[in-house]
């Protein structure tokens, strides 16, 4: 029963297969692999982008802050939700990598920024104050991190705003196809036809090992890119085995198919939560993770039963009355199995 | 006849079997998957190191900004070899983790510093200056970039011009194995006992996928280390597959037996190139990599009978009279076969 | 009627004459400097701290900076109010300096952190978790950037606090002789007695042309934060200029005598905002400024009448209905004029 | 007799005189007073420039740094003479400002780059290699650290390499009226019609208390250094201290003669040397700086006279053999008297 997240996953069996086929032989290094130009041209393929500029790198922490450092100058805001990846859990890494920045956060229920909040920030900021950090991007998150999803409506309205302020848009999409798969929107829709300029296109809490892609998809800055990324140490030696990676992952749909899988196994979860008196849901169930509310007593219940995830405040849960409220996060990924997700309502009724 | 670099070569099989059986099931993410504890009990053993702090990022510009960055403040020297990879192929990468720092280089010929050379560039750093770039870090490179090898006693000779100005020691190990089978050193010998501070200890070029480890045999600044990995975009989410590769690479000998035989490959190269009459060798063979000049006509012959090696000065060689000498690096891996020596030397000899 | 800001004011008689008599003849650069000598000891006496580290700067946003970036590490937070200098008009200056660090607000009434706040805002950041930024350092403002003044308890406080979670102190005393001459306290009560590591020392905005001390209480990161002067471009050529500015400050207590003065204007311009009944005083008048809100109509009064201070929102203000509030804030200076207190008076009551 | 640096002379009366004309009433910060207008328009119709940028700072390392940072990127090579002040002196302001950067030293004897030798050095830098550093900028010093003059054409001829490269170009002109009135060049000669992009343009050492012009021909990114200006602490708060200076410089030629009477004193001392049977003149004497080389006993007469100067190796001069060479470094100023030169000639003759 293992909902901490989706990074203690393993990697999906069919592209354990890839790169054990990539491994025959020789192949040339620092991302001049053949695999590589495959890779690029299914990029440009399924999001309808024939001039993007593709890179891989190892996480969403590297594809998000080379992605903003590319985009932003050192003197620039980034306007981010309160709770996003980059604010909360990159230990600094934007400001690092775009040499200074300043995180503008933007509150909004659910994980999500309104359009009414994002305009306030940006306003807030002085235009053309010489004492003041000066607008520099606006990053969204989607799926969110309250396991939310954006709407292409939704997603629109914040990049038309971002552009009416001329500020460029970056998606952080550690969990874009989680994203995708609620909403059936196309990728193309999702990111640049929505308004988004650069995109970290997740693939490591989806099954890969360990890949992103970046895709930026007016290529003017490509170049800029690639020395970023290799002066940051993230220009893989062997990158052949990040390409066989998101090939594979690219291949016949396998990464929808992955975060399709994710999403039911957390939509029953959510059946299980719904069906039982004492949890509530904190947030809407749009992808692979479920946000509850427990009381101590059955938090202790389902810990006692070998479920793992995390809650709060505290972590693990401190000790306190039993009908204090919990705060929990339940991830699933492509690999929860049904044994889990069965084990795990009984657990939660008591049947167990 | 793949000659180019030992980062065109695979993974080795018994690291590819240790990325397939750690696949199985759930593991903590971040590096507290129980895999890692393992590797870092094994580095202490193996390095008769019982304290020291063990890191694994993804490649060797990665291991060396990090650890440059840890032991030389913004405003310091880094004192390398003319043609250190720091200095010359991580696109100022080392710069850019310490925050500023200075590369200050040392010459010295086949690849290595003279003790008196670097106590000369100790010295021309002026001390308790404002105005200068103060002295910061040493950092040596075994095996060196012209494939020679320093000795213990050579290592031990400039650690202790190191230590003598107060300062810290890093050794660029990204071929460290085949340093080792070249001097039959242990590794306590070749690192800690000799003075050595910090190690990049490399894996990729060697049989593994794409992992280093970092060393850190006093662990004070073990946390400090933790936080620039981190903010760096090098921690990974899922590091069991870096743990998995480092434990099986060092299980049972396999680094060494890796580099060994890359090392013998390279020895047959170098009796290839003495027997011909045309050829000379640039620098002693020590390791897994021989340098020769060749004779225009004798690098097309080559070229032509399909080998693959950097040359210079331009690569892909400029035309030119026949007679002209061109440099030429050919790098031998773990992966290097019997039948690509015997064809480059029946290519050498023109007997192909 | 000039109450835009102190920075508007010119220099003290007594410095401009010291800046003459300092000119003559040849003198060491670089602060070796015979006046720095004796500033050294000034301060040393004046703040009862013989072992202080004194250094001089130009401006507030620069002592600011070297004084973070000297105690709070890359990934460390910097604890400030939200209406902090650092935060609110230094351009990133602190992040630049620091090589990253994050502002982490603290909010609270009247420019002032209360001990539950900043408690609770380090409580926030997780100890010892890889992925947050750090606990840094603990920024105080005094005078506040509302005007209002921290006690010596209030700080102590504080700085209790910040010791607790064994964080350094810094105060940003840009306006520190207003805060020293509306509580009485002395310049040690006020620092290091306190609680704070290193301190901002204003000059400029008090009737210096542009220079500002930092005092390290602990000599220790001395010569680092030489250091960091000097690559920042902050180590002045003809360093002498810097030092009879501030020995000419300091003598006789001219400082305190100029900062009198400022408060003792700004206390009358209160007492005629007090007498008027639209007007209503924003936050206690503890030194030098006044912050009130206004009905446009009377605003409009004001600025036909000549009188300068900034408002918000906007500046100038726009246009709007005659009885909307806007918020205004006026600074006395050392050389505000008894003539500009009665004109902006008899402008505030109509009687102009 | 005072010959260590020009940056121990005082401030010429007239720009003492227009600090303290500028001292009277309020002026608006920050680069806001109506003087700054006036500098404005004086630089432009000095330069014949009527569009550019025209920025203030403390001193040359903040303007070599500022103007490097905005016009090389973080990953950039700053192509400069081996004793330039940016590579020699400035504890590595220019990294910190650039966010990285790499110093790429040009040989030439008498402190000037020959075009070859720039040529080379530009060669040598890997066009469109990811692991290497990238071309970024070339920056040249007039007067150079040697004392000697580029003439323009010479700038020409280096500024026409650089822009083969597509490269900017800066120069630090710390002693840019010295070299003028070495050359008798205009200006925008020995500026932009050479090829200068940006211009470092000196005062402190020649006459003023504290202050630099950075002049950017082009004022594209005119925002972009005020942004970085400010950020990095170089805003002035009391502007028109700066601003009152310059303008007193740039007025009736004041900077001209000032540079003049150095570069005569400076002839003076040239013809003493010539004179002597036992110096020798290390460089050509193009502007205000005398290099000399001295026998230990010649160096111990003229010290024990009471002179002042930087010698090497080691300052003060280690104790040696009497025929021992000593280097030694002259530089007059506009204060430097005639008393001063007649004593030293006089020590130097041994009549004294």
């Amino acid at each position: 029963m293992e909902f901490a997240s989706d990074n203690t996953s393993g990697t999906a069996p069919e592209i354990m297969a890839a790169l054990a086929a990539v491994n025959a032989g020789y192949a040339p290094s620092y991302g001049n692999d053949p695999v590589m130009e495959r890779v690029r041209a299914q990029i440009r393929e399924i999001f309808e982008a024939p001039d993007a500029a593709v890179y891989l790198v190892n996480n969403g922490t590297t594809a998000n802050s080379l992605s903003l450092a590319t985009y932003c100058p050192p003197w620039g805001g980034v306007y981010c939700h309160a709770s996003a990846h980059v604010e909360v859990d990159e230990c600094g890494a934007p400001e690092f990598f775009i040499g200074g920045g300043k995180m503008l956060t933007v509150p909004g229920a659910r994980g999500k920024m309104t359009p009414e909040a994002l305009r306030k920030a940006l306003e807030a900021t002085p235009h053309g104050f010489v004492h003041s950090i000066q607008r520099g991007i606006v990053t969204l998150t989607n799926t969110t991190e309250a396991g939310t999803v954006y709407s292409v409506a939704e997603i629109e309205a914040l990049a038309a705003i971002a552009k009416s302020f001329e500020l460029p848009v970056h998606l952080d999409g550690a969990r874009f196809a989680n994203a995708l798969v609620s909403t059936n929107a196309s990728p193309a829709e999702m990111s640049w036809k929505a308004g988004v300029d650069i995109l970290s296109f997740g693939g490591t809490k989806n099954g890969c090992m360990g890949v992103e892609a970046v895709i930026l998809f007016d290529p003017t800055k490509a170049w800029e890119f690639e020395l970023r990324r290799k002066r940051g140490g993230h220009l893989f030696s062997k990158h052949r085995y990040l390409s066989a990676q998101m090939e594979a992952y690219l291949t016949d749909g396998l990464w929808l198919r992955l975060a399709r899988a994710a999403n039911e196994k957390a939509a029953a979860l959510e059946t299980a939560f719904r069906s039982h008196p004492d949890a509530r849901l904190l947030y809407p169930r749009d992808a692979n993770m479920v946000f509850a509310s427990l009381p101590r007593a059955l938090h202790d219940r389902l810990a006692s039963a070998g479920a793992h995830y995390y809650c709060w405040p505290g972590d693990p849960a401190p000790e306190g009355p039993a009908e204090e409220k919990i705060g929990a996060r339940f991830v699933c990924s492509w690999s929860t199995a049904d044994a889990e997700i069965d084990a795990f309502a009984r657990a939660l009724s008591g049947s167990a």
